[in-house]
């Protein structure tokens, strides 16, 4: 099929590092939905790669780019072609994580739902994008399944979803952190911390600056959501380890496929293995869904980009490790940097 | 706790890789379950382990061996203690694998179940242990669902869980092809293709000698179930990978905890991501279920382990992995040791 090949070199020319699978991926994606943001979280190819293979299929006469994207009767017949691919179907009871809420989890997240229905809007600032409340209830679930929370010392680095909340209101732990640079998000757990009583400590800085010596090698677990450029997940995951106590403690974090390649998750998988003592025992696709949020619209130059998604489109797989040793590394990552060519579209 | 680190140094002093979590681990399963089998899956800790450590339990006063295990009020004390663990939750509906079977697929495991219900049983020889029929479906659907079957060449490396029946039965693949080395196993494959006029390629002989040149860059996805030591899961992994076609092309396959501690886990992970230029897209916890296999009982120095067990106790976790560029190294592995400290109990 001459126009893969020439949609490939194309992008290729331009430094895009997009597969003949990528272009599978998208032109699949456009064969189920119309819609452009769906299409994205469907592809599973990052946001801004998408768009480019937009652009180039239409040039090449395979997909019309309007409100909606439409594929041409040649678009239809290079899918068929190229890219026979049945739906995914995710389990409806389940979401797709693998895993059942029980009774005191449904309990948790109705009261849950009432106190963060007035949380602060996300913001570019922090590369903000805040879960579905029944996702931080599942994370909250999948972790205390695991064993990682009952009766453990909990840190949440960076909790836009607040998670440290729905953990300290289950009220197991035996002991939950939160650390978070907006101030906003700060004054707003806060004040839940205040009302409900919860026992929970609150942490205002900069993860740029590494963990503190105190919070260093205490807690048997923590969560984070790192924004997605490498070293940004190498930063979030490392201090995140760096809190850890020792072997048979455990991470969870999220990494998408919207803003990291999966050239960009095998250099992420080879350096966590290497730079750190610990085994990935779990990847779970899509188990968290993201809010769409309001910022980065403006200045789109294809018109499905330039309004906020009516739909949520973004997702993250789960990552759990397993620390196997005890260590600290105690590193300070510097000024972290949130955009690369594989995200940098909605920042 | 002082019971807690005595066993440990006392199964440590004897050279076993124990950590005071996998001994955690143990604890929590048996104050869920009096099944020696049932705990053992409960656990996610290696069977040989889990053996070590219910006798130096016994020893300590926390428990009692019988035909079932039974924590003493001092085992529930440590349990409570040491090990608030909640009991896993999967989804009821899906089996904790995520996805849903679609009419075409449920139709498919009926067909199924009967064709192969008289299959040959498992062999110790070959270190055979096959998947429920459901099992079977559920590794089907993820591959159909991830785009790696319709369309696609197929390869089997070994397939005493009649996968390569089960995808040619679907008829959507482009090619399907199966390895085996056992002839009971190829004649029962050979005899349903003959009676259903199945459109499989069927291969006899022996992956030690590596995939002849004939197969290798050839197919879009392989599926295998590697024994569990960690020379032979790089060796069926790698055979699996010499046999795709490139960028793009995916490899499915199962690890257990029941055979392999997350020391080995780790050591796996990183060779296969040095080794290769692969990355690791999905690992599912439990994804697949096998039957409890006949062999391996009778040498058994505790009462539970004498006789076969009837429930299914014994399940591995589905890797994905996809392949990021063009290669195939044609390596050649040598003589496969089934056998390792993690998983000789049962061999």
């Amino acid at each position: 099929m001459q126009v893969v090949e020439s949609v490939l070199m194309e992008l290729r020319s331009r430094g895009f590092n997009i597969t003949e699978r990528d272009l599978c991926r998208v032109l699949r994606a456009y064969s189920m939905t119309d819609d452009f943001w769906k299409g994205v979280g469907i592809s599973e190819v990052p946001v801004s790669y998408v768009v480019e293979v937009l652009k180039e299929l239409q040039r090449a006469g395979v997909l019309q780019i309007g409100d909606t994207i439409e594929l041409t009767p040649e678009g239809h017949k290079l899918c068929i072609k190229k890219c026979v691919l049945y739906p995914e179907n995710p389990c409806e009871s389940c979401g797709g994580r693998g895993i059942e809420l029980d009774d005191r989890l449904k309990e948790l997240y109705r009261s849950f739902v009432e106190v963060s229905s007035n949380r602060p809007d996300a913001v570019k600032e922090y590369d903000q994008a805040y879960v579905t409340p029944e996702t931080t209830i599942y994370r909250v679930a999948i972790a205390l399944y695991r064993g990682d929370i009952a009766g453990r010392k909990v840190v949440v680095l960076g909790d836009d979803d607040l998670v440290s909340v729905a953990i300290s209101m289950l009220g197991v732990a035996e002991e939950v952190a939160v650390v978070e640079v907006d101030k906003r998000l700060i004054d707003f757990i806060q004040d839940i911390k205040r009302k409900l009583d919860l026992p929970l400590s609150v942490f205002q800085f900069d993860l740029s600056d590494g963990i503190p010596r105190e919070m260093r090698a205490h807690f048997d677990a923590f969560f984070t959501d790192p924004p997605e450029t490498e070293d940004a997940l190498m930063a979030f995951v490392g201090c995140g380890i760096d809190t850890l106590r020792g072997e048979g403690s455990a991470g969870y974090f999220g990494v998408t496929r919207q803003e990291s390649s999966l050239f960009k998750w095998r250099r992420f998988q080879k350096r966590l293995l290497k730079e750190y003592d610990v085994v990935i025992t779990d990847i779970i696709k899509n188990f968290s869904e993201y809010v769409a949020w309001g910022y980065g619209y403006e200045k789109q130059d294809i018109p499905p980009l330039r309004e906020k998604p009516d739909v949520n489109w973004f997702y993250s797989y789960l990552y759990r490790i397993e620390l196997l040793s005890d260590m600290s590394k105690g590193v300070r990552y510097g000024r972290i940097v949130y955009q690369d060519r594989e995200n940098s579209i909605l920042g």
